[in-house]
């Protein structure tokens, strides 16, 4: 039973489709155009990795951070299972569970929220991490007897020069990270998981994302951030063969059995202070980047992807300044650290001083935290120009497992079993 | 100039520009898609109403309230002046300015800022109200000799039973509504007004929406709420005639001159407590409302047109119960008051109670709110058994001027001239 072709399996709901169809409005017009559209097909749920991470980047975000409310292991497992196979029901572009929406039991609650009956799957993913007070609460309790499982790599990450985080909307014991191209489908399935997780999992914190600001496959164009340029077109894609069991997943090797075929994941929510931006010169912005916010070329080349020349002059000044962003985040500049962005614009109204509390909610899939995010962010925290006009307010690492493989398969089994 | 098909007017743009087309990805590949989509087409900006209240309602939001921080009278017609011009080249989908993202002076603030550059206009529409407190502020002062303009019914809205509203995110001098099918273009068109009348006018609140929840045209299907419902669909609509001179523009008699043409516009940030309703029975659920959950139904109906019967019984009960919101908000309950929707659905994160902070930006326009929000609001706030799952946390009431009816005019002429 989809979404788009079916509706509620009572009675009451069968009479009123056939008279809706009659009437010919049953399904929204907006539902018939979404069927031709790619943008509104299904990705594929189970697979060796988890969907959500090389899929080409969806438009639109709502990540959210858990906190695990029971110190019973079997019922976080019995939770892991029955949320597996809700967001493969989700993805598929179904209801949450078989009642559907209004078609279960007429004297219960439904086993779906319903906003998004008539909508398709819409490139929905969902992407599960745990994080490390899922292994050791903040108590140094083993809750869930994982303690001895906590991977090497999924340490709380170092301080950074200039962080100015708020401890209520970083962290969490597991995050899930929902991506569509509709984001009414996006809170749905991230709605949905949390209405499933009552009593056992309490939302610590969640963003909302309006415009992807990566891409994750050379077939993409690259987006624009909210000061207006390209970003990160050294990003690592799909299409990067090796480089990503290099860069991307976690090994067999890696001291971590569960987590091979996974990858770390580090989201950092960046408020930009875009109201002093908007007033500082193209020359600035351009030398601050290292790029022309045009075309998105480095500095000194013509074209987005044309490799940047860290070594040209004009007039014995440096083209592409000592401290321009494209030169320090680069990975010729940082040992070679290479991570997956799948970053989103954000705009969570306005502050108190008639701001917009805008920036980029910054996601980074990686191998390994310390060859990849972190030392970017040493190097970035302690020398970039931007800092001035940037503002780190939220930080959380998750170790996100392999792919779910089968309908037996669940989130985290390798992890608990 | 159009940001889809030009660059910056700088040599250096027209060489990056060549380049660009000549490895052949200068455009992004989405907007080469967006022109056959006709959620990308630009909306007139031009007309005897403001854009953006009959328009078919766009799928995104972005609601800015403004404070005057000038008393200079010819200032507030300067920046006035300005946003006509600015909102309607960027409603055409060109830049806020004539320089463009990157092509105007190097070695100054760029005039447009550069995130909605290659992203067609998307149906942007952008319109303007005027607050009571922009004719009298706080302290009853006469700021802009406007006092005597004054509307009568352009008063703060009177307290109703349960409202919990925020002042700090309530009311405004000013306010731009920005609807579009990609949020990134509304988002883009508030930051560039308020860029523009930096030191003019400070940001109060704004509100983003990501999804619609009205329809203001028969052509258009009725989206469902975060409560899984359709709701408002005797919603007034384009397509309504006459009743639209009677319900929703102010006329030549109805006492301020300069508003004849334009509307008056409520606004409420209504919180849904999403989990809890989530818990409750499909039964109470469809009673509450009224309306059968699936098809949107009246109960004892089958299509979700149809006319609700208020007196039909069964087993000597009311079928539409006698507190159900179908009733209690519908025109004939209300002395005939209807408005137009144009609501939008809304998540801004999660609480400290672990609760998603969503729920539905309502947003009403109407002739006269004495004889539109006001009633049907007094019967829900004191009646309504929805109240149980929702609060209202901010509230504003604006006059929307008439269209600009040309490149001579201009936001509000007919106030201050």
């Amino acid at each position: 039973m989809k979404r788009r072709n079916a509706i509620g399996l009572g009675t009451a709901g069968i009479a009123a489709a056939g008279a809706g169809f009659a009437a010919g409005r049953f399904w929204p017009a907006t539902s018939e155009a979404a069927a031709l559209d790619p943008n509104a097909e299904a990705i594929a749920f189970y697979g060796a990795h988890q969907a959500g991470i090389l899929t080409p980047a969806q438009d639109r975000l709502h990540f959210a951070a858990f906190e695990v409310i029971t110190a019973d292991r079997d019922e976080l497992i019995a939770l892991l299972q029955a949320w597996t196979v809700a967001a493969a029901r989700m993805c598929g572009g179904d209801y949450a569970g078989p009642g559907g929406a209004a078609g279960g039991d007429y004297y219960a609650p439904p086993d779906d929220t319903g906003e998004a009956q008539g909508l398709p799957a819409s490139g929905l993913t969902l992407t599960i991490g745990f994080g490390p007070t899922l292994f050791t609460d903040a108590d140094g309790v083993d809750r869930f007897g994982i303690a001895d499982r906590l991977p090497e790599a999924l340490r709380e990450l170092p301080p950074f020069a200039l962080d100015a985080l708020d401890p209520a909307v970083s962290g969490g014991d597991l995050c899930v990270q929902a991506c569509a191209n509709d984001p009414q489908v996006a809170v749905h399935a991230i709605r949905n998981l949390a209405r499933i997780g009552f009593g056992t999992v309490s939302q610590r914190w969640s963003q909302l994302g309006f415009g992807r600001t990566s891409s994750t496959s050379t077939a993409q164009s690259t987006p624009r951030n909210l000061m207006g340029f390209k970003d990160g077109t050294a990003n690592l894609k799909a299409e990067d063969g090796d480089l990503l069991e290099k860069h991307l997943w976690v090994g067999a090797d890696d001291g971590a059995d569960w987590l091979t075929g996974g990858s770390y994941l580090v989201t950092r929510r960046i408020r930009m202070r875009v109201e002093t931006w908007d007033r500082t010169t193209l020359a600035e912005q351009e030398e601050i980047f290292g790029r022309d916010k045009s075309e998105g070329a480095p500095l000194g080349a013509t074209g987005e992807f044309d490799e940047p020349d860290f070594e040209a002059e004009a007039d014995g000044v440096p083209v592409i300044a000592a401290k321009a962003h494209i030169r320090l985040a680069h990975p010729t500049m940082n040992g070679d650290a290479r991570m997956l962005r799948r970053g989103y614009s954000f705009v969570d109204g306005s502050d108190n001083l008639g701001r917009l509390d805008a920036g980029l909610f910054f996601i980074a899939y990686q191998r390994d935290p310390e060859a990849g995010f972190i030392p970017v962010q040493r190097s970035l925290s302690e020398n970039d120009v931007l800092n001035e006009y940037i503002e780190h307010t939220s930080s959380a690492i998750f170790a996100c497992p392999p792919g779910v493989r089968d309908e037996d398969d669940w989130w985290g089994r390798a992890l608990f079993t």
